[in-house]
């Protein structure tokens, strides 16, 4: 059986933060500066990541590291939270051993880049069955229609497929928990009445069914009143790291060349060989050019990240330098930046008793929270 | 909104028990030598029903009084649960006040029917959050064709819609609950391991789904080797008891007519107004036959079923008397067979403390030993 990445089921990970909002990003005083109602209540934040193997560089600048931002950026009244996605990693085939394995490499991850466990719920969505349950009551007001129009789980499954693109898949390949997963995620934020849901481009479409079914909600039944805010998507500013062999795709950890990609475990020489060996092209200096020279956009592209600039500001500096110059300072911002976390990563990984109490905590904290929720849904549609 | 009990999920009461194994129910030595397993190992029996009103008789012998009969032949190490499956009746659109009442007073009737909840676990189905896990687990291994294939979203949905056949309803009416019901169904049945499950025909479709789910999981993962028993089904005899002012049809809680139906909770002069009500024909004499006399017939069988007997056998008793003299015995029959589970009813009904320690001891007793069974769904699928 195969995991798969491609895609998206919440987040992927290559996919989160696409793009974003870098105001929301910038300073916390525009964070407080953009709430959209009750000012003296904060928001409340909500992302899930997928438990698919060792998150690789893309990961890393497209998704993890905004977490750390707004976590950073957050007023002292906003609640933050992160989730380990596991049952929507269920969607598609996954390998069972594997997926335990990813599970708790994915948490020893997020902490490990930085994410704190005691300002943010950092939580196993599969330790909280309350997101189960709210699912099944939203899937009750949730037309068929609406998740026959939804697109994503075409993608899925032509990726999980390896088809070359969606015609060549149709429903028959379809489970019932590839078609529902957005009902799963509207309950994985709604369980928190989040405010605030920073996600890719991609779950645009995701988070609307969210808002629709908050709305639909609050509007069925009459002591609803408003219950469920309806949640607002953060888009992050474009972070999309390309394959290193093949810069027409983006890394991914699926593909067959592992020199394709860095991982956030690799070591300084597994780093440095790899960039070393990307592809870029034979014409002289170095330009800013994603369509006519992917391959060497990309390493600006990757460096810009590393030191938060802009690609086309980055490539002034080398436009009368090699590519060999170019990589040589791409792997050392690469190795500068995944130092820590690397080494952080293989410390936690360890530590398997403090991973478990994190993890305990975290579902405490997560099932505290929903439950309230729950207990207030039950109230609203008759079942107490 | 309205409550619809008139199709089925799970037992919307009319239908369970619609056709049974008699040798199920005849003796408690049957029931063993029919072990189709290990025989050291008892039966485990699961049954649900919805919590949509307050009985009528053709629930009661129907469905209700065949829990009693299985809970009285089964032998000491069979397990029995019954379960009021809330989470199903959402499905439909349900005023929520009315939908908690009918959750306690269904509660109160499986009691005052006889159902002994210190032998059986009785539990109400939201409170046992491990259902709804396992019916997001198997929605990943349920092809959606298999749900489209189902018939009876189709008949819940015509019914709920007054719509006069199903070809009025289409999928554009229908929510993902309704459609994924079968597969909730499944897991309140697998969340036990359950080996039987009483049920009416209209269900053996679904009973089929949750065969199916259970073997797809134990061959999809490898360490699941058999662990889910293929549930059986526990077909009943036809007690389908008709409306008493239009016998083309069942009896049921939404016909307009209150004097077409007998509830759990009538008084004896209201059974014996609408007894006598009855619509009959104006034939000599009594003879059992459905097809050119179904109002007669339906007394009939009302008095076999309490009497335990064949109906055709009860006409013979009959065929020199008036339709007067078989009303009257019909009232005597059915109200000593209602006299002591309604008392019982309204005994029951005041008794709210009670109540709620029954529901939560059911809940507990539920919730340990599906919670054994979510464990080791997890190990298997790699969800720990």
């Amino acid at each position: 059986m195969l995991s798969c990445s491609c895609a998206t089921v919440w987040n992927t990970r290559s996919s989160l933060f696409r793009t974003f909002t870098s105001r929301y990003f910038s300073s916390s005083a525009t964070v407080l500066n953009e709430r959209p109602k009750a000012k003296e209540r904060g928001h409340i934040i909500f992302s899930g990541i997928q438990p698919t193997g060792v998150p690789h560089l893309g990961n890393y600048l497209g998704a993890l590291s905004n977490w750390v931002k707004l976590q950073r950026n957050a007023e002292p009244e906003d609640e933050l939270l992160f989730s380990i996605v596991g049952w929507h990693a269920l969607t598609l085939p996954q390998n069972p051993k594997e997926l335990s394995a990813s599970r708790m490499d994915m948490l020893a991850t997020i902490l490990a880049i930085g994410i704190d466990p005691k300002r943010s719920i950092v939580f196993h969505q599969d330790d909280n069955q309350c997101h189960t349950e709210l699912a099944w009551i939203l899937g009750c007001i949730t037309p068929v229609g609406k998740l026959r129009r939804m697109t994503t789980w075409k993608s899925r499954l032509a990726a999980s497929r390896n088809a070359n693109d969606e015609s060549e898949v149709d429903e028959s390949l379809l489970n019932t928990g590839l078609f529902t997963y957005p009902v799963l995620q509207a309950a994985d934020i709604l369980a928190y009445r989040a405010t605030h849901v920073p996600v890719g481009e991609d779950q645009t479409q995701h988070l609307e069914l969210s808002r629709d079914l908050a709305d639909i909600f609050n509007r069925t039944f009459k002591n609803a009143k408003r219950f469920f805010p309806l949640p607002t998507q953060l888009i992050t500013p474009t972070r999309r790291v390309l394959s290193l062999k093949d810069p027409s795709s983006k890394m991914s950890k699926s593909a067959p060349d592992v020199q394709s990609r860095i991982l956030l475990t690799d070591s300084a020489s597994q780093i440095k060989s790899k960039i070393r060996s990307a592809v870029t092209d034979s014409i002289d200096g170095v330009t800013y050019d994603p369509i006519n020279r992917p391959g060497a956009s990309n390493l600006l592209s990757i460096l810009a990240a590393c030191t938060d600039e802009d690609p086309a500001a980055v490539a002034l500096r080398y436009q009368d330098k090699g590519h060999g110059h170019l990589k040589a300072d791409v792997t050392d911002a690469v190795e500068e930046l995944l130092k820590r976390p690397r080494s952080e990563f293989e410390r936690l990984k360890e530590e398997k008793a403090y991973l478990a109490d994190v993890a305990k905590e975290g579902a405490e904290r997560a099932k505290e929270k929903s439950w309230t929720t729950l207990k207030a849904v039950r109230s609203i549609i008759g079942l107490y």
